[in-house]
């Protein structure tokens, strides 16, 4: 196994050698005290990466998928309505999850590649006036097609129907990397796991709930003891947990917050986005379209890049990984075979990206599409240059 | 934080460091051919583990925990009976999940530090001709007493009863360190974990179904999705995941079943039982009781000792900790206060075993216990010197 | 510190995983039988890779200036004529060592660019008819040109000559990475180090002896104790050491040799070529030249670029290095300023080897450079996408 | 191979966790800026370490026998006279390299166990009224046999001699755990390894020099170039170095430096002589007797341990790596067979001696010698209880 190039997939993305070093750790007494050194400040670090003041914030050993059971189930009873928009193939997981557990969706089929549409759940929500929908989804960024979907409009079409429904955001591949404001777009569950903005392997599930969830927790009757809530809270109460505690990825957790909020949110906001305009001046010279319908909805951590009709754009994944050991995202759903996905969040720099677009170029042109070599780069390297943080010379 | 000394509870266990270079992996995609590769040997290494040909093994980012909500929700339906004993916290706490779930569980208390009542449960089964059970628990360790029950007895019994009922063994401080039939003894759901007999990070739950309970995922209605074993079984087919595998765990799980069947799965029980019988000299040494009722269910990888009555057991585990910087572990539940544990499974030596016993004496001593000084670790040595995997002087 | 980028200098090169982890090794006694488990394949590895069935192989916790100390010390005796030439920084610190110890050495001049002068060196030791010289000097691959000269001519010219000195030639940045052969060449010590072509860091000086460089042990007076190979030798043949070795750093070697034959070396050769190819691509595409005079002396492991009179190469180094944090080697000695120096040695793939190439371009564009940008890139991607290992497209 | 017991072996020590990451790091560029923030605070450590405000600091990619060499050959010429003692191996060898560099060594025969002559050293000095003796050399700990010497009375019988001579000490197996006074004792030179009080992997010699040992490098004639300070000291002004650094072993003698004096000295010094004590304890329990002469030359790193007439000492040692996976250290020299050690330095606590103490007498047990089990054990829980650096019961 070769781990030499950095991986281009949406998640899990390139652990950076600080975080490596925090999760690998000797087995400590999960019931010392040692283990609320742990605990505590990674739960008031993820507080503040969800720019919150209020969030009970719960980390479980498992992944984003976890999350979303966490948010449901502790909150809502067979039967509840729940309104979602299917955009994508993890907002298509997250309703299939809600009927699963036996919840009553309505769910707003919106192109792949649009944005959620809040004038819709605005229209629906104005309509229950009888308040069967109980809670609301949100996929706030779509790593099936690279599309961001404003929950702030989401919050605004929940006010002006003063609906009460809980609003639920499955926040995977943003929060960390991109703007997410817990409290001031009124967030009652937040998801999110290891892999993505926190740059750390897969293992957690990481949820954020605002006290009105918290206060729905009381009411839910859905069936759960491993996402549990309340045993959570107990345990952390007396720094404890109620089973065995991921600890090595806790320690990686709490030093992940601690590297973004030492780089400052708006400064890691401020990279994925430079690097993702990089990565889009390079579709742009290809000639290519991104899956993103329009630039309000351009994701910066993930570019789903369209490939001409009759091209089998799986293909790219599949000869990137085998001439040059280089991973790239399929297209799932609806896109799969129309899209190639390029991650570009955690842990990157300028200077890898090129060498993920200088790949992709290869690729295409070794696959028959009529890309010319260097394009991208030169477009990528070009905005790069100008925009670069350190774009004054310090060395001077 | 130190790390100086070894860990003395039982589970999470030292961690090879082997096991930890594992662990510590770069990414990887998960959805190329290089994760297959990682996932087939580590499913068929624990089947081996359970000395099974037949179970079909599931590893998820979780606990034991995740990994008894496992067996029940896939199986089972709201409102089946299932039939438990609690003699210990652990065996406890999966009654509580059955509960949780709306099953209807007909608990035979026991003694804590006796064994599961193999003939009450006979009674049970034979007088259940309308199989409203659907369930056995069965815990084959019992990690908060020391106890390990006879699985075997337990099958018998539903044998000799005509029963169907599947039977559910949780055997998270068992398997990988004591023997554990999957096949002989007729389990149908095997549950453990990553950091108990494997030796690793907390961070899976792996469980092992038998073709019987693949069966029952058909009819089992509880709601689940995280914990789905067909989302799986789906998956595993074209060597991918419902969602994002802890691969550098699953990794590290590879390597652990490796080291375990080089070593010898024969060899592995011999040396916990050797190093269990040196704890157990010591104990006797220091004219104190186990916790656990009769040398027929001593456990090889736990043992709870009991303190005299007067004695805060607990406060052996704290002082342990502040003066001398170990870890034991604490009485639970019913024997809160009145038993400190020595764990003594996954990754131990004879000398790292003495080192515990010899700090548990200074902290019995420093606490006023009339425990002579040496009188353990002399008892211990003794058997260790004459029992030695290497008793024969290599070196002569 | 971030270590995100990969180094682009010629040594220490990017460490492989598999060598971080070999060598990052807990404590074991090193008068142990383990300690010849490591010694004894490490050293049996180098002598593999230098081409050799019967070189003395001695490792030192040192480097490759300790490894020319111990050619010298070893062999020679005060006043002894030396022959060497100087076309590089490295062969002139050889040289000034040789001059510190007492040696009269006999220096062609040879302009920086060009490889060393065997004809030269012919008539020099046809005219020693005295054998005064007792060792020639040769620097197989000068990385501060980028130079690689042709040790079989250097011994053709020993042999015409008729002359017995010895042959002792650097190949630190050579071994392991371009086709060295040891007894082919009739070499009598070969020094290397081991954070070049064996990928590890820097902390080992490895040495080659022949028989006739043994020989030559028993005569040579110059005083030494660290570096005294009979100490060695005297040790290894108990699995021992005249002092603490370096275990984890040798460990790292036995695995980087490994790496290196299963790879093959030839495979390892080529692929050195085929990078190094294509950033000669790049540098023609940026209109620049080499310091290597003529492509016969083109070195595969680092290429120092020349840039237009006037400007500064070290400019380069300097700003790549701040403003994207990428390292490239600056000119030494005569050609300080005026070339900057791309490695591509030890553990690189095309695709890093491409995101150095589009950093070099950016830097040279932001220093007022003509360098089209994507320019160099296309160039190397060209040569790549024909040439790499796995070119038949392996997944169609 | 397996790395769960401790070594009980007197250097390389078992590395603490902190160390072994800080040692493990990814390749910098060892000529960017990045360097000096390495180099120099692992050189003001060192000499803080040390306790001076005058040592100039040299850290080389070698072991402490290079830096003996260091030491003699930056500052003597050959033929220059050298007083030295030989009480153990270690002070032999260092006799043994002036010797090989031809130099004048007068030397004081001490019998092994015995501390450092200072009388004699004053009569052979105040007799040299012509200063031929240029440099005296002391060890201020023997490995071999466990011998702490009183540096400060070797500077006494210089000052009271009246004899310019410089001090050489070698402190390789003291500095950092015992007691070192560079200004006060006014040593010359002090030279030590990573792999003893530093914690380190074996790999560095640091050597500390007075101004009056730098100012005797000007004059010093005998040959060096890999071990010259003057290239050091150049390359030191520009945060560089004369040839590839040992960057990763740098990085973790910053690291222990840092975790040394956070300790604070004192707390080191204490923390090795109460684990030393502990050890003596047992070793009177046993019956036995140290080869240290007396009290006052007991040294805290190392006990070396005689056995009864007639029996071989080192098999202890075999028997011990055999059977119980535990390396002792086996006697050398003079003392070879009649003692065997126990290193007690570095990273060591109370808990992990009692493993060693408890191995030793199962060891001595096996091999006939009457040495109750539980006897060395018992005495040194009895020191550590008592003198317990964290004796105050703190969770009360």
């Amino acid at each position: 196994m070769s781990f030499q190039n950095p991986v281009f997939i949406p998640g899990p993305t390139n652990i950076p050698e600080r975080l490596r070093k925090a999760c690998d750790m000797p087995t400590i007494d999960h019931r010392s005290p040692l283990f609320g050194q742990i605990l505590h400040p990674a739960r008031a670090g993820v507080q503040a990466v969800l720019k919150s003041e209020t969030a009970e914030v719960f980390i479980f050993p498992s992944t984003g998928t976890g999350g979303w059971e966490t948010a449901l189930t502790n909150t809502l009873s067979a039967g509840d309505g729940v309104l979602a928009a299917r955009n994508g193939m993890f907002s298509h997981r997250w309703v299939d999850m809600c009927q699963r557990h036996g919840l009553a969706v309505e769910v707003v089929e919106t192109p792949w590649g649009e944005g959620l549409p809040a004038d819709r759940y605005e229209e629906i929500l104005t309509a229950d006036t009888e308040h069967r929908i109980k809670a609301v989804l949100a996929t706030h960024n779509e790593t099936a097609t690279g599309v961001r979907s404003d929950i702030a409009a989401v919050r605004r079409a929940l006010d002006k129907a003063g609906h009460p429904a809980l609003l639920f955001v499955d926040g995977v591949s943003s929060i960390g990397s991109m703007d997410f404001r817990f409290d001031d777009w009124g967030v009652d569950v937040a998801v999110t796991g290891s892999q993505k903005g926190f740059m750390l392997p897969a293992g957690l599930a990481i949820v954020g709930f605002s006290p009105k969830a918290m206060e729905a927790t009381r009411t839910g009757t859905l069936p759960r003891t491993f996402f549990d809530v309340h045993d959570m809270t107990r345990g952390y109460a007396n720094s404890a947990y109620p089973y065995t505690p991921a600890v090595g990825l806790m320690n990686g957790l709490n030093e992940a917050c601690r590297m973004l909020l030492d780089e400052g949110l708006e400064n890691v906001f401020a990279r994925h986005h430079r690097i993702a305009e990089g990565v889009r001046a390079a579709v742009r010279a290809w000639g290519l379209d991104l899956c993103a319908a329009s630039p309000d909805v351009y994701s910066d951590t993930v570019s789903a890049i369209r490939t001409p009709e009759g091209f089998n754009a799986t293909d790219i994944v599949t000869h990137a990984a085998s001439k040059y050991g280089v991973a790239f995202g399929v297209g799932l759903g609806e896109v799969a075979g129309k899209v190639f996905r390029i991650g570009h969040l955690g842990s990157l720099t300028d200077v890898m990206t090129l060498s993920g677009i200088a790949t992709a170029e290869m690729c295409m042109a070794d696959l028959g599409l009529d890309v010319p070599l260097g394009s991208g780069v030169a477009a990528a390297q070009a905005y790069f240059r100008s925009h670069s943080a350190a774009s004054v010379l310090k060395a001077a």
